[in-house]
């Protein structure tokens, strides 16, 4: 199970896989890093894997990659499904594949689950060479920053110089703003979809909460649940339920769930009355099955710390200044994670140095988990961002 | 420690009791009621307690004495101090004093605690008679219908036929409401201020959510913790730090908190980084040691199932034809708890109904918050609605 959807996709993922030109069945891959990696926070792995996916060809100028980068939950099964698990389709399918807005006939796409995940790079329920034991608690707090480090020793391995284009959306999207500061030269664009520069205090806020939620559900053992046979379930469940009220939007869970009860009349209890209530229960339940609770806690952190302005004293336009990309910056009306009043904070910053920026600022109802669904006008401006990236790609 | 305060409030009420008049130190009173209550949700309590105070003076006529219907985690201590707790003010003591907007040299002013709450009305950490032990999870699911008419009894034991006004903020907004259904001959204005009609599925999630941390904590025992000798503050201590996101706006928590961090540098790590987390665990851990878990889950279903319309096939303006009251309602622009719209609703349906209905719209940043706080237009608002109803009290 490696859903990279937050809320409602799965069923428009399927429907425009019924549609359109799928990737079809994918292998994911693994490359192992001899070489340590120091994390920004402190900490060192002397070495680690990192689990890909790639779809399409490298041409042979390698001018045609676009690495994919991901958010909360999801993976580098971005596209496509496996031949095993044929219900097992990519997080971002309806935006991936030959025909589709990024498409895979054109650009060679990447997608790498981050370090500290859980679905096959090194993470905290990875085993550790040096103990034979999970990371646990002792895995290294990682930053976007740190992610962006291993995500070009992967391109240095697949033989990738500069990518056509870095992108992302929500978490996904501050990785590709970190790759312009970190590696302006490496990449020709940058696609940065439902973000904010930082996280607002109420963002912060609703990750302590999750991460609160965590750590003192009593079988989490201060990280070390694995050596007890146990895994943090409560704490997970109750962290996903919080995360997915804050992906949609207030309108679109009253127009998915409404005050609908789930037996016709209320019950007077605590069970179950408002679909509402099921739907959270179903989406926590299955959460605390297959995600990690370490993974949950760092990735949570690292959207927290995620501030490339800090280190200019809050100034955005001086931080971005070292940007070399193009960017199309994208933002959802009905977004109050990050609302289109923190996307234009980047673009601002952008317009201040004369970046080559293009925003477009999206009517949509469904809250954050907008950048994930198959909006026809959003995916146009995609495909048309990418369309211009071809023809320059193959320009005289 | 009853707090009525969901946020900032403190410090405001400590520097309005220093600016203007107080009702001073006062007493709480218990009044035993043997004739049984049975809920509308099911269960009988054959006798309870309920715990009020009151302030000023009930005129000859009886016809000035105002209730003050209590929120989520207030009480009956609505003004004053008691004479051994100076520290510990009535949650509305900026509102309610001689002098106040809710004038008690002009008002008898009357506040209860609700039942199922856990200040000194009957709820479930009181002992049943008939078992000698806590009612525990067998305390009935107490609706604001059921609290309505607990207060009426109390009306009838004090001798008040009618108040001159029923009002309330956030719940205690619904109950006013529900007094112009439930007995709409016996008050002359309802003052409704930061609620909606009924909740919306957003509303009802973060509840959930709430419920869910405090019953998967396994302190919580079903609801029978007390015979354990545990509480479940794990639980208890998420649905604060919950609830505290949802009662401020998000331009306040940045205004407040921002990204400030508490030691002045990222500390790579799960602990407190930022102020808004220390903030949020303090006032986790504060809630925790006061408040009954089984009267959180009360009163958050009982928010959750309010909703007058639905006997009337969600007909709002049907359902308010009976309310005789005058009305006087007020929004804040930051809340989005209970977003300006949602009040716009209660008075479009009075409007229908030909009512004689007041309507402010509040510019605060405080977000629901702001009901508690001393905003200075709104609190001349509130006594130019009172001056108006002391006014027609003494008319010939």
């Amino acid at each position: 199970m490696m859903r990279g959807c937050t809320g409602f996709c799965i069923l428009d993922i399927m429907n425009t896989a019924a549609k359109q030109g799928s990737v079809g069945a994918v292998t994911a891959r693994k490359l192992h890093f001899d070489a340590p990696l120091a994390f920004r926070g402190g900490g060192v792995l002397d070495q680690y894997e990192l689990a890909y996916e790639t779809y399409g060809t490298l041409n042979a100028a390698k001018s045609n990659a676009v690495l994919v980068c991901h958010a909360l939950n999801a993976s580098h099964h971005v596209a496509g499904w496996y031949e095993d698990q044929p219900d097992n389709i990519g997080w971002w399918d309806n935006m991936i594949g030959p025909g589709k807005p990024l498409d895979t006939s054109r650009f060679f796409v990447v997608g790498v689950n981050n370090l500290g995940g859980c679905f096959g790079s090194t993470g905290p329920a990875s085993i550790n060479p040096a103990t034979g034991k999970a990371y646990g608690a002792s895995f290294p707090v990682v930053t976007v920053e740190d992610w962006v480090v291993a995500q070009a020793r992967l391109a240095d391995e697949l033989g990738i110089a500069r990518f056509a284009a870095v992108m992302g959306g929500s978490l996904g999207a501050m990785q590709a703003l970190q790759w312009t500061l970190s590696y302006p030269e490496r990449l020709a664009n940058a696609v940065v979809i439902a973000v904010a520069p930082k996280l607002s205090a109420q963002n912060i806020a609703f990750n302590e909460v999750a991460r609160q939620a965590i750590t003192t559900d009593p079988d989490f053992h201060g990280g070390d649940f694995y050596k007890h046979g146990v895994l943090p379930k409560r704490g997970l469940r109750l962290a996903r339920m919080i995360g997915h009220i804050t992906y949609l939007s207030d309108d679109a869970m009253m127009e998915k769930f409404g005050r609908t009860l789930k037996s016709g009349a209320i019950q007077y209890h605590f069970g179950v009355d408002f679909e509402v209530e099921s739907y959270l229960r179903y989406q926590g339940d299955k959460f605390a099955e297959y995600f990690d609770a370490n993974t949950y806690l760092l990735i949570t952190r690292a959207l927290d710390y995620f501030d490339p302005a800090l280190a200019m004293g809050g100034d955005l336009s001086r931080a971005m200044a070292v940007a070399r990309a193009k960017f199309f910056v994208a933002s959802f009306t009905s977004d109050w994670r990050f609302a289109p009043e923190r996307a234009r904070e980047i673009v601002k910053a952008l317009l201040d140095n004369r970046a080559d920026v293009s925003y477009a600022e999206i009517d949509a109802p469904h809250g954050h988990d907008a950048f994930l669904l198959d909006d026809a006008r959003y995916h146009a401006l995609v495909r048309a961002w990418f369309d211009n990236i071809y023809t320059s790609l193959n320009a005289p």
